[in-house]
Protein backbone atom coordinates (compact mmCIF):
# COMPACT_ATOMS: atom_id res chain seq x y z
CA UNK A 1 0.00 0.00 0.00
CA UNK A 2 1.97 3.02 -1.04
CA UNK A 3 0.82 6.78 0.10
CA UNK A 4 0.51 9.23 -2.24
CA UNK A 5 -0.24 11.43 0.26
CA UNK A 6 2.69 13.74 0.69
CA UNK A 7 4.61 13.22 3.78
CA UNK A 8 2.81 13.97 7.39
CA UNK A 9 3.54 14.80 10.77
CA UNK A 10 4.40 11.73 11.32
CA UNK A 11 6.19 11.91 14.81
CA UNK A 12 2.77 11.57 16.63
CA UNK A 13 2.53 9.03 19.42
CA UNK A 14 0.01 6.60 19.61
CA UNK A 15 -2.09 8.37 22.20
CA UNK A 16 -1.79 11.79 19.66
CA UNK A 17 -2.60 9.46 16.74
CA UNK A 18 -5.53 7.62 18.09
CA UNK A 19 -7.23 10.98 19.59
CA UNK A 20 -6.76 12.79 16.49
CA UNK A 21 -7.84 10.35 14.06
CA UNK A 22 -10.84 9.57 16.47
CA UNK A 23 -11.33 13.50 16.49
CA UNK A 24 -10.94 13.43 12.42
CA UNK A 25 -13.96 10.74 12.14
CA UNK A 26 -16.38 13.47 14.17
CA UNK A 27 -15.66 16.21 12.43
CA UNK A 28 -15.92 14.31 8.79
CA UNK A 29 -19.35 13.00 9.94
CA UNK A 30 -20.57 16.21 11.13
CA UNK A 31 -19.86 18.12 7.78
CA UNK A 32 -22.91 18.65 6.33
CA UNK A 33 -20.98 19.27 2.90
CA UNK A 34 -21.76 15.25 3.53
CA UNK A 35 -17.83 14.47 2.58
CA UNK A 36 -17.26 10.51 2.13
CA UNK A 37 -15.76 9.19 5.11
CA UNK A 38 -12.56 7.55 3.34
CA UNK A 39 -9.62 6.62 5.17
CA UNK A 40 -7.11 8.72 2.93
CA UNK A 41 -9.84 12.02 3.76
CA UNK A 42 -9.55 10.71 7.20
CA UNK A 43 -5.73 10.44 7.02
CA UNK A 44 -5.61 14.01 5.79
CA UNK A 45 -7.53 15.60 8.08
CA UNK A 46 -5.75 13.85 11.13
CA UNK A 47 -2.43 14.88 10.20
CA UNK A 48 -1.28 11.48 9.92
CA UNK A 49 -0.45 9.14 7.13
CA UNK A 50 -3.15 6.79 6.02
CA UNK A 51 -0.98 3.55 6.27
CA UNK A 52 -0.83 4.18 10.24
CA UNK A 53 -4.83 3.98 10.09
CA UNK A 54 -4.87 1.40 7.89
CA UNK A 55 -2.23 -0.56 10.04
CA UNK A 56 -3.40 0.20 13.58
CA UNK A 57 -7.39 -0.51 12.59
CA UNK A 58 -7.40 -1.97 9.65
CA UNK A 59 -9.97 -0.38 7.89
CA UNK A 60 -12.78 2.22 7.62
CA UNK A 61 -15.39 -0.32 9.63
CA UNK A 62 -13.45 -1.29 12.28
CA UNK A 63 -12.41 2.56 13.00
CA UNK A 64 -16.24 4.06 12.69
CA UNK A 65 -16.35 0.94 15.70
CA UNK A 66 -13.78 1.96 17.22
CA UNK A 67 -14.45 5.84 17.28
CA UNK A 68 -18.45 4.75 18.50
CA UNK A 69 -17.99 2.77 21.09
CA UNK A 70 -15.59 4.83 22.84
CA UNK A 71 -17.76 8.15 22.61
CA UNK A 72 -20.62 5.97 24.02
CA UNK A 73 -18.58 4.85 26.58
CA UNK A 74 -17.52 8.06 27.59
CA UNK A 75 -20.37 10.11 27.43
CA UNK A 76 -23.20 7.64 28.88
CA UNK A 77 -21.16 5.49 31.27
CA UNK A 78 -23.29 3.05 33.04
CA UNK A 79 -25.42 3.77 36.37
CA UNK A 80 -25.67 1.17 38.96
CA UNK A 81 -28.81 1.72 40.44
CA UNK A 82 -29.72 -1.32 42.33
CA UNK A 83 -32.31 -2.51 40.43
CA UNK A 84 -33.09 -3.81 37.01
CA UNK A 85 -35.78 -1.31 36.61
CA UNK A 86 -33.51 1.20 37.24
CA UNK A 87 -30.25 0.25 35.55
CA UNK A 88 -32.87 -0.16 32.31
CA UNK A 89 -34.64 2.98 32.34
CA UNK A 90 -31.02 4.79 32.87
CA UNK A 91 -29.91 3.51 29.98
CA UNK A 92 -32.73 4.46 27.82
CA UNK A 93 -32.24 7.83 29.18
CA UNK A 94 -28.45 8.02 28.28
CA UNK A 95 -29.90 6.53 24.82
CA UNK A 96 -32.67 9.35 24.82
CA UNK A 97 -30.14 11.89 25.78
CA UNK A 98 -27.87 10.93 23.12
CA UNK A 99 -30.00 10.78 20.20
CA UNK A 100 -31.39 14.43 21.14
CA UNK A 101 -27.82 15.59 20.57
CA UNK A 102 -26.16 16.34 17.25
CA UNK A 103 -23.62 14.41 17.79
CA UNK A 104 -25.26 11.71 19.11
CA UNK A 105 -27.39 11.24 16.04
CA UNK A 106 -23.97 11.29 13.90
CA UNK A 107 -22.71 8.55 16.49
CA UNK A 108 -26.00 5.90 15.76
CA UNK A 109 -25.79 6.76 12.06
CA UNK A 110 -21.84 5.62 12.26
CA UNK A 111 -22.61 2.99 13.92
CA UNK A 112 -25.04 1.87 10.50
CA UNK A 113 -21.89 3.03 8.42
CA UNK A 114 -19.76 1.00 10.03
CA UNK A 115 -21.61 -2.72 9.57
CA UNK A 116 -19.28 -4.65 7.20
CA UNK A 117 -20.84 -4.16 3.76
CA UNK A 118 -20.77 -7.63 2.51
CA UNK A 119 -23.35 -10.08 2.61
CA UNK A 120 -20.64 -12.72 3.83
CA UNK A 121 -20.28 -10.49 6.56
CA UNK A 122 -22.83 -11.74 8.73
CA UNK A 123 -20.49 -13.11 11.63
CA UNK A 124 -18.47 -9.85 11.50
CA UNK A 125 -21.11 -7.57 11.74
CA UNK A 126 -22.81 -9.47 14.55
CA UNK A 127 -19.94 -9.76 16.57
CA UNK A 128 -19.14 -6.05 16.36
CA UNK A 129 -22.66 -5.33 17.39
CA UNK A 130 -22.27 -7.05 20.77
CA UNK A 131 -19.59 -5.32 21.59
CA UNK A 132 -21.84 -2.19 21.99
CA UNK A 133 -24.11 -4.52 23.31
CA UNK A 134 -21.69 -5.21 26.24
CA UNK A 135 -23.35 -2.65 28.13
CA UNK A 136 -26.48 -3.99 28.17
CA UNK A 137 -25.49 -7.83 29.18
CA UNK A 138 -23.74 -6.21 32.56
CA UNK A 139 -27.11 -5.10 33.31
CA UNK A 140 -28.32 -8.65 32.74
CA UNK A 141 -25.60 -10.22 35.18
CA UNK A 142 -25.69 -7.77 38.06
CA UNK A 143 -29.67 -8.42 37.91
CA UNK A 144 -28.90 -12.32 38.07
CA UNK A 145 -26.65 -11.79 40.81
CA UNK A 146 -29.17 -9.71 42.97
CA UNK A 147 -31.95 -12.87 42.33
CA UNK A 148 -33.80 -11.02 39.59
CA UNK A 149 -34.61 -12.54 36.14
CA UNK A 150 -34.15 -10.43 33.37
CA UNK A 151 -35.83 -10.83 29.63
CA UNK A 152 -33.49 -12.45 27.39
CA UNK A 153 -31.16 -10.06 25.37
CA UNK A 154 -33.42 -10.51 22.16
CA UNK A 155 -36.52 -9.17 23.76
CA UNK A 156 -33.67 -6.30 25.45
CA UNK A 157 -33.20 -5.63 21.73
CA UNK A 158 -36.21 -5.53 19.86
CA UNK A 159 -37.88 -3.54 22.62
CA UNK A 160 -35.50 -0.73 24.14
CA UNK A 161 -32.72 -0.50 21.99
CA UNK A 162 -34.42 -1.11 18.13
CA UNK A 163 -36.70 2.01 18.98
CA UNK A 164 -33.56 4.66 19.98
CA UNK A 165 -31.54 2.78 16.97
CA UNK A 166 -34.52 3.91 14.24
CA UNK A 167 -35.24 7.26 15.89
CA UNK A 168 -31.65 8.07 15.69
CA UNK A 169 -31.05 6.59 12.46
CA UNK A 170 -34.31 8.36 10.89
CA UNK A 171 -34.37 11.39 12.84
CA UNK A 172 -37.70 10.81 14.48
CA UNK A 173 -38.18 12.74 17.46
CA UNK A 174 -38.96 10.19 20.19
CA UNK A 175 -42.15 11.49 22.49
CA UNK A 176 -41.65 14.75 24.78
CA UNK A 177 -41.39 13.34 27.77
CA UNK A 178 -41.80 10.12 29.60
CA UNK A 179 -40.17 8.13 26.91
CA UNK A 180 -37.19 5.96 28.44
CA UNK A 181 -40.33 4.63 31.04
CA UNK A 182 -42.36 3.97 28.38
CA UNK A 183 -40.22 1.87 26.89
CA UNK A 184 -39.22 0.03 30.02
CA UNK A 185 -42.35 -0.42 31.02
CA UNK A 186 -43.24 -2.07 27.66
CA UNK A 187 -40.48 -4.24 28.45
CA UNK A 188 -40.37 -5.33 31.75
CA UNK A 189 -44.61 -4.68 32.29
CA UNK A 190 -45.72 -1.65 34.29
CA UNK A 191 -44.36 -1.07 37.68
CA UNK A 192 -47.45 -2.26 39.40
CA UNK A 193 -48.50 -5.05 36.99
CA UNK A 194 -46.82 -8.50 36.67
CA UNK A 195 -44.69 -9.01 33.52
CA UNK A 196 -46.85 -9.65 30.31
CA UNK A 197 -46.44 -13.41 29.35
CA UNK B 1 -21.38 20.71 -12.86
CA UNK B 2 -18.78 19.19 -16.00
CA UNK B 3 -18.14 15.34 -16.59
CA UNK B 4 -14.63 14.18 -16.25
CA UNK B 5 -15.70 10.92 -17.54
CA UNK B 6 -15.43 10.05 -21.21
CA UNK B 7 -18.93 10.19 -23.17
CA UNK B 8 -20.54 7.18 -22.80
CA UNK B 9 -23.60 5.55 -24.50
CA UNK B 10 -26.06 8.85 -24.08
CA UNK B 11 -29.16 7.46 -26.11
CA UNK B 12 -30.72 5.42 -23.44
CA UNK B 13 -34.47 6.18 -23.04
CA UNK B 14 -35.18 7.92 -19.59
CA UNK B 15 -36.74 3.94 -18.20
CA UNK B 16 -33.43 2.45 -19.39
CA UNK B 17 -31.42 4.98 -17.73
CA UNK B 18 -33.76 3.99 -14.10
CA UNK B 19 -33.55 1.10 -15.00
CA UNK B 20 -29.72 0.25 -15.66
CA UNK B 21 -28.75 2.78 -12.48
CA UNK B 22 -31.13 0.93 -10.08
CA UNK B 23 -29.02 -2.06 -10.92
CA UNK B 24 -25.64 -0.09 -10.89
CA UNK B 25 -26.63 0.67 -7.40
CA UNK B 26 -28.00 -3.03 -6.01
CA UNK B 27 -24.31 -4.13 -7.95
CA UNK B 28 -22.17 -1.97 -6.24
CA UNK B 29 -23.99 -2.45 -2.63
CA UNK B 30 -23.61 -6.27 -3.07
CA UNK B 31 -19.66 -6.09 -3.90
CA UNK B 32 -17.86 -7.74 -1.67
CA UNK B 33 -15.06 -5.30 -2.23
CA UNK B 34 -16.65 -2.59 -0.83
CA UNK B 35 -15.93 0.21 -3.39
CA UNK B 36 -17.60 3.53 -1.68
CA UNK B 37 -20.98 4.24 -3.26
CA UNK B 38 -20.71 7.26 -5.19
CA UNK B 39 -22.15 8.66 -8.27
CA UNK B 40 -19.38 8.78 -10.77
CA UNK B 41 -18.96 5.30 -9.91
CA UNK B 42 -22.68 4.12 -10.39
CA UNK B 43 -22.51 5.94 -13.68
CA UNK B 44 -19.74 4.28 -15.03
CA UNK B 45 -21.17 0.90 -14.10
CA UNK B 46 -24.61 1.83 -15.24
CA UNK B 47 -23.04 3.05 -18.37
CA UNK B 48 -24.68 6.52 -17.86
CA UNK B 49 -23.18 10.32 -17.50
CA UNK B 50 -23.08 11.14 -14.22
CA UNK B 51 -24.52 14.64 -14.93
CA UNK B 52 -27.88 12.59 -15.66
CA UNK B 53 -27.65 11.46 -12.50
CA UNK B 54 -27.57 14.31 -10.92
CA UNK B 55 -30.03 16.07 -13.04
CA UNK B 56 -32.28 13.26 -12.28
CA UNK B 57 -32.12 12.31 -8.92
CA UNK B 58 -30.04 14.96 -7.03
CA UNK B 59 -27.98 13.27 -5.21
CA UNK B 60 -26.54 9.86 -3.36
CA UNK B 61 -29.59 10.19 -0.60
CA UNK B 62 -32.05 10.16 -2.89
CA UNK B 63 -31.19 7.63 -5.66
CA UNK B 64 -30.30 5.08 -3.01
CA UNK B 65 -33.88 6.17 -1.25
CA UNK B 66 -35.42 5.29 -4.98
CA UNK B 67 -33.68 2.65 -5.28
CA UNK B 68 -34.69 1.14 -2.01
CA UNK B 69 -38.66 2.13 -1.96
CA UNK B 70 -39.08 0.49 -5.56
CA UNK B 71 -37.36 -2.81 -4.66
CA UNK B 72 -39.26 -3.16 -1.45
CA UNK B 73 -42.83 -2.53 -3.42
CA UNK B 74 -41.88 -4.44 -6.10
CA UNK B 75 -40.53 -7.38 -3.34
CA UNK B 76 -43.53 -6.87 -0.98
CA UNK B 77 -46.62 -5.96 -2.14
CA UNK B 78 -49.25 -5.20 0.78
CA UNK B 79 -51.55 -7.71 1.69
CA UNK B 80 -54.98 -6.81 2.27
CA UNK B 81 -56.09 -9.51 4.60
CA UNK B 82 -59.45 -7.99 6.05
CA UNK B 83 -58.09 -7.57 9.63
CA UNK B 84 -55.26 -4.88 11.14
CA UNK B 85 -53.81 -8.29 12.77
CA UNK B 86 -53.47 -10.21 9.74
CA UNK B 87 -51.87 -7.17 7.83
CA UNK B 88 -49.67 -5.86 10.43
CA UNK B 89 -48.46 -10.12 10.52
CA UNK B 90 -48.25 -9.71 6.78
CA UNK B 91 -45.79 -6.70 6.84
CA UNK B 92 -43.99 -8.59 9.30
CA UNK B 93 -43.73 -11.48 7.31
CA UNK B 94 -42.41 -9.77 4.43
CA UNK B 95 -40.23 -7.76 6.21
CA UNK B 96 -38.78 -10.83 8.23
CA UNK B 97 -38.44 -13.07 4.90
CA UNK B 98 -36.62 -10.03 3.42
CA UNK B 99 -33.88 -9.36 6.04
CA UNK B 100 -33.37 -13.43 5.38
CA UNK B 101 -31.89 -12.82 1.75
CA UNK B 102 -28.46 -11.04 0.89
CA UNK B 103 -30.22 -8.54 -0.81
CA UNK B 104 -33.27 -7.65 1.44
CA UNK B 105 -30.31 -6.86 3.86
CA UNK B 106 -28.56 -5.02 1.52
CA UNK B 107 -31.94 -2.64 1.14
CA UNK B 108 -32.06 -2.00 4.54
CA UNK B 109 -28.22 -0.92 5.15
CA UNK B 110 -29.40 0.97 2.08
CA UNK B 111 -31.84 3.12 3.54
CA UNK B 112 -29.45 3.41 6.47
CA UNK B 113 -26.90 5.08 4.04
CA UNK B 114 -29.50 6.91 2.39
CA UNK B 115 -29.90 8.84 5.43
CA UNK B 116 -29.25 12.85 4.63
CA UNK B 117 -25.99 13.16 7.15
CA UNK B 118 -25.98 16.83 8.52
CA UNK B 119 -26.71 17.50 11.62
CA UNK B 120 -29.53 19.98 10.50
CA UNK B 121 -31.14 18.03 7.62
CA UNK B 122 -33.44 15.99 10.10
CA UNK B 123 -37.09 17.47 8.71
CA UNK B 124 -35.69 16.13 5.23
CA UNK B 125 -34.51 12.62 6.69
CA UNK B 126 -38.00 12.06 8.51
CA UNK B 127 -40.00 13.25 5.38
CA UNK B 128 -37.94 10.10 3.94
CA UNK B 129 -38.43 7.91 6.00
CA UNK B 130 -42.31 8.73 6.19
CA UNK B 131 -42.20 7.85 2.25
CA UNK B 132 -40.85 4.44 3.49
CA UNK B 133 -43.73 3.83 6.10
CA UNK B 134 -46.38 4.53 3.23
CA UNK B 135 -47.30 0.87 3.74
CA UNK B 136 -48.33 1.04 7.59
CA UNK B 137 -50.14 4.00 6.95
CA UNK B 138 -52.18 2.60 4.45
CA UNK B 139 -52.88 -0.80 7.06
CA UNK B 140 -53.81 1.75 9.79
CA UNK B 141 -56.48 3.96 7.21
CA UNK B 142 -58.11 0.22 5.74
CA UNK B 143 -58.20 -0.34 9.76
CA UNK B 144 -59.68 2.91 10.51
CA UNK B 145 -62.25 2.36 7.69
CA UNK B 146 -63.33 -0.91 9.00
CA UNK B 147 -63.81 0.56 12.47
CA UNK B 148 -60.75 -1.18 14.04
CA UNK B 149 -58.77 1.16 16.51
CA UNK B 150 -55.02 0.53 14.78
CA UNK B 151 -52.31 1.64 17.56
CA UNK B 152 -50.61 5.34 16.71
CA UNK B 153 -47.65 4.96 13.94
CA UNK B 154 -44.68 5.90 16.83
CA UNK B 155 -46.26 2.59 18.78
CA UNK B 156 -45.94 0.84 15.53
CA UNK B 157 -42.18 1.56 14.86
CA UNK B 158 -41.60 1.19 18.19
CA UNK B 159 -42.69 -2.62 18.35
CA UNK B 160 -42.66 -3.71 14.72
CA UNK B 161 -40.86 -1.65 12.65
CA UNK B 162 -38.00 -1.38 14.77
CA UNK B 163 -36.72 -4.52 15.65
CA UNK B 164 -36.95 -5.65 12.05
CA UNK B 165 -34.65 -2.63 11.08
CA UNK B 166 -32.31 -3.58 13.78
CA UNK B 167 -31.84 -7.20 13.23
CA UNK B 168 -31.27 -6.23 9.13
CA UNK B 169 -28.96 -3.53 9.87
CA UNK B 170 -26.77 -5.68 12.74
CA UNK B 171 -27.20 -8.89 11.06
CA UNK B 172 -28.92 -10.39 14.19
CA UNK B 173 -30.74 -13.23 13.27
CA UNK B 174 -34.34 -13.36 13.92
CA UNK B 175 -35.61 -16.37 16.27
CA UNK B 176 -36.42 -19.26 13.55
CA UNK B 177 -39.90 -19.29 14.11
CA UNK B 178 -42.60 -17.06 15.21
CA UNK B 179 -41.22 -13.87 14.79
CA UNK B 180 -43.91 -11.81 13.11
CA UNK B 181 -46.46 -13.04 15.28
CA UNK B 182 -44.58 -12.61 18.43
CA UNK B 183 -43.95 -8.75 17.61
CA UNK B 184 -47.72 -8.13 16.78
CA UNK B 185 -48.77 -10.24 19.30
CA UNK B 186 -46.15 -7.60 21.31
CA UNK B 187 -48.00 -4.60 20.15
CA UNK B 188 -51.84 -5.63 19.82
CA UNK B 189 -51.27 -8.19 22.96
CA UNK B 190 -52.20 -11.40 21.74
CA UNK B 191 -54.91 -12.56 20.31
CA UNK B 192 -56.78 -13.70 23.48
CA UNK B 193 -56.16 -11.34 25.91
CA UNK B 194 -57.28 -7.31 25.40
CA UNK B 195 -54.54 -5.23 23.84
CA UNK B 196 -51.91 -3.96 26.96
CA UNK B 197 -53.00 -0.04 28.31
Amino acid sequence: MTSKQPAQRLRKSPGQVRSAVHQAVIDLLSDPGGADLTIPAVAQRAGVNHTSIYRRWGGREALLADVVVTRLERDSPLADTGTLRGDLRAWAEAGVASIRTPEGRLLIRAVALSMPGSATAQGKRAQQFERRMAAIERIRDRATARGEVPPPLDQILDQLVAPLYLRALFGIEPPASGYPDLLVDRLLGSPDTPRPA
